[in-house]
């Protein structure tokens, strides 16, 4: 099957609606036209097998979670997702795990408007590349660097539930599903990332461990965070793992989380209460640098350093 | 080195300057003010090592590459070149291998206006994805769609080169100079697409051969090609090779041309002679399907496909 084949069969009815889209799949470039007066987000991240997901696993998770993360990167700056591109890099053009890669990937595009409107296929070593562009009201983006000491530190959802099924997976031990499917299917925040727009004063997603993400808050905003860890929220699954475990480290330093962590200026809290986002405040902004992770005696955990593409 | 650091000292400084860039590299996604009243082009290609370029090709050139690739898209749809999203797969963080695909991207993203504003980096096997946005004037963009009989059939520069340079550098032979840049260091038709938009009824940008990429505007415009291989352009280099071994190939299926091929009606030639572009007529657009090559005797070569990602 030729490679202009592959593109049209599989990807150009997955998801061909969107806002502003002249020119979809098919030409040498799509052509797109931006609402007036926004701003756009854009990101691009790449997916590598035996790096960034098990080479054996599904394809239709795939499909999901290469633009789940895309989607979250746009979650992070509180944007509206509208237009994506993919590259697929293939060992062999496989009918039928194409046809489970589109269906995993165009449910999630569907049901948050995105419209895949370009892109390219060829053959390699397995790694997904997925561009995706999203609408801003100008200023209103949720950007790293706007945090100051005295803010309050908050995550949505629960941590380390990803972290402790690749464990799982990589040990060969049985994995709840409710954990495999934190690992295989993130939903990103997308609702929670636009409601934090103008109530946040800084905002990241974790998807290489809280302890590196909200570090690189630190860093943009030139202060340092003190979290208390027996506040990080977690699923029961991932209590019962701890308990048995006595390690903090898939809930500070996991990766895959996908979950959004933000600060909120003392002033707000009331604007934050009122957008009913489900979050759990975790510690502060303060003077400094870094992030310092406290026990349940106020004694600080040995420093623990995120996930690293080269490490 | 830490994957956000091998961004920001490789990546930041290559080409920060650019239209409407709000946020650049450092945070979640970029955030770009798109002009009022343009239309975007949007682009994403892969380069992957053993497959697109051969894996000691030198980093300099590779960067080049990369971006030189995407920008003939942008150039077959007479788009103005904006803001560059690069992901970078990597077998591990060579500081002077960086150094040198990050001046040779950067180098033509300067020449360009090309802003690069977003990406990230990864480890695993060698690969390249850059994703490209310009901007368009809304109806002015050219289609592959746009095709009808009788329009006369053109190419910028001349073809084959890149395709000579590979075949000798597969087999170890010496290659000219002048083969070899041009499968290096390929120079996207930017202001020749400018200058076709309102002129040309069709265009694609030649990378697979012209004989299959030709293929896509007829299929795309519901009609057929035919033209006379004695009138293909070609260098003095590409002449004396095919001198000696009377093979077409190179000419018709091979690929990494970076030439525009476009149709033009014939009532719009006088506008294409005015706009001064270096292109030869090399045929017609005809009633039918496909496209047929004569020889200089008038008898039809035999078919021949161009350059299959999955062949």
């Amino acid at each position: 099957m030729a490679e202009f084949e592959l593109i049209e069969r599989f990807f150009a009815d997955l998801a061909p609606r969107g806002p502003g889209v002249e020119l979809g799949i098919g030409d040498d470039a799509a052509l797109l036209r931006p609402p007036p007066g926004r701003e756009l987000a854009m990101t691009l991240d790449t997916l590598v097998a035996g790096r960034h997901f098990l080479s054996d696993t599904d394809p239709e998770g795939l499909g999901h979670k290469a633009l789940a993360v895309n989607l979250s990167d746009l979650a992070a700056m509180g944007a509206e997702p509208a237009w994506a591109l993919l590259s697929l890099t293939l060992p062999e053009a496989d009918e039928a795990w194409l046809a489970a890669f589109g269906a995993g990937l165009g449910a999630l595009a569907r049901r948050h408007g995105v419209a895949l409107v370009g892109g390219d296929t060829c053959r390699g070593p397995l790694s997904i590349s997925l561009q995706l562009t999203g609408f801003m009201e100008p200023g209103r983006a949720l950007r790293r660097d706007g945090a100051r000491p005295g803010d309050h530190v908050f995550v949505t959802g629960t941590l380390g539930d990803a972290a402790l099924a690749l464990e799982g997976l990589l040990a060969g031990v049985p994995v709840p599903d409710a954990l495999r499917r934190r690992l295989e299917r993130p939903e990103p925040r997308l609702a929670e990332g636009r409601a934090l727009a103008g109530v946040a004063s800084a905002c990241i997603d974790l998807s290489d461990g809280l302890v590196a993400d909200l570090g690189h808050i630190c860093e943009a905003s030139g202060c340092g965070a003190r979290l208390e860890a027996a506040r990080i929220p977690r699923s029961g699954e991932a209590s019962k793992w701890l308990e048995a475990r006595g390690d903090w480290r898939p809930l500070l330093a996991g990766g895959d989380d996908y979950e959004l962590c933000f600060t909120v200026p003392p002033e707000r809290l009331g604007a934050l209460a009122a957008g009913g986002i489900f979050c759990t405040r975790i510690g502060e902004m303060v003077q400094g640098s870094g992030v310092t992770v406290l026990d349940e005696r106020g004694e600080p955990l040995p420093p623990m350093s995120g996930y690293d593409h080269f490490a």
